[in-house]
């Protein structure tokens, strides 16, 4: 249908994370009809993220230098280390503007289907920095979806000798929801954890 | 919140059409973590196509040469021009398998409040094609909205005294739709009923 490089413009926005062939072919027709310039501050932008930026080497998240800029923060508090999946999670936290606390990015979760062990996460990582960070609090901030609670689970067991205290994110209704639009796991749950009013 | 080179990347991403700032957030994320030459390959993809896709001289589809595959082919049939707004409609059209003609690309349709008037479309080429190519029917198929029946009411006036049979596709495209989106049987149907306009 297309000639050439449209084409191989439009399979390669399509293999893009929620972009269908639809998407692809408006964001490519899109691309085409801007001026050059504005076209190539999106492919230079990719070049140069690609070129600079890295994982950080403590805590995975991604950083244009060896630490992030909260590992290397010192105005963070030490001692307490919130466990996310992913870089986005990261991002969700510090915006609660409620954790002053460091990270650990996984980068990813255990899936067994997908062939996904603690091998392939940074979990051996997250162990070698309770010694050495001399971490008490361990926030397990994976996802309350099946296999975000059993990498928590399977996180918690590890970390449960190490003598480091370990939480998991409270579930529960979500702030500003109605009772009844709830979903009955989400309910039973909040019942289950109900705490006492003060 | 991000470093320098995420942000720009997610900015730029979020420049697209149909790509919110949650999309462009995950969109980049996935583009950090994939393999470097992965990512590499829609930079690039965005370079080359910028770089060898240009407009059709003749019809003002994108084209790699200076006639496009379609105005450049000796199997169309010459004296039947398909006028549409932008190249994704000629696609749309191609896919029904129910015109052999020719096309023309608009650019764009009428639109007074963003200040699109015949001089920013390809209407003159449009005109002095009728002349040069012997065309004897000319199937206004911009899309079935306010702008785009105002542009083929507007171009029909114009037609009119070259001696030309004026066509407007069927009825039967919802009205306020977009050609891009229509399936193929209506959009064929509605080619197939195309009517004089009087």
């Amino acid at each position: 249908m297309y000639e050439g490089p449209v084409q191989d413009l439009i399979d390669e926005l399509g293999r893009m994370p929620g972009i269908g062939p639809k998407s692809a072919q408006r964001i490519a027709f899109h691309l085409l009809k801007i001026p050059t310039p504005d076209a190539m501050r999106l492919s230079e932008a990719i070049t140069r993220a690609k070129e600079r930026v890295q994982f950080c080497q403590r805590c995975f998240n991604f950083s244009e230098h060896e630490l992030c800029l909260i590992c290397s923060s010192a105005s963070r508090q030490d001692g307490t280390l919130c466990v996310v999946e992913e870089s986005r999670d990261v991002v969700a936290v510090e915006k609660t503007q409620e954790f002053r606390g460091r990270y650990h990015v996984l980068q990813g979760c255990l899936n067994p289907i997908e062939g996904i062990g603690p091998e392939q996460l940074r979990v051996s990582e997250l162990l070698g920095r309770i010694d050495g960070e001399q971490i008490t609090e361990v926030i397990l901030s994976t996802n309350p979806n099946i296999e975000g609670e059993a990498t928590a689970m399977y996180l918690a067991r590890l970390l449960g000798p190490l003598g480091v205290m370990v939480t998991r994110l409270a579930s529960g209704l979500p702030v500003g929801g109605d009772l009844e639009y709830a979903d009955e796991l989400t309910l039973g749950r909040a019942l289950e954890h109900r705490r006492a009013v003060e």
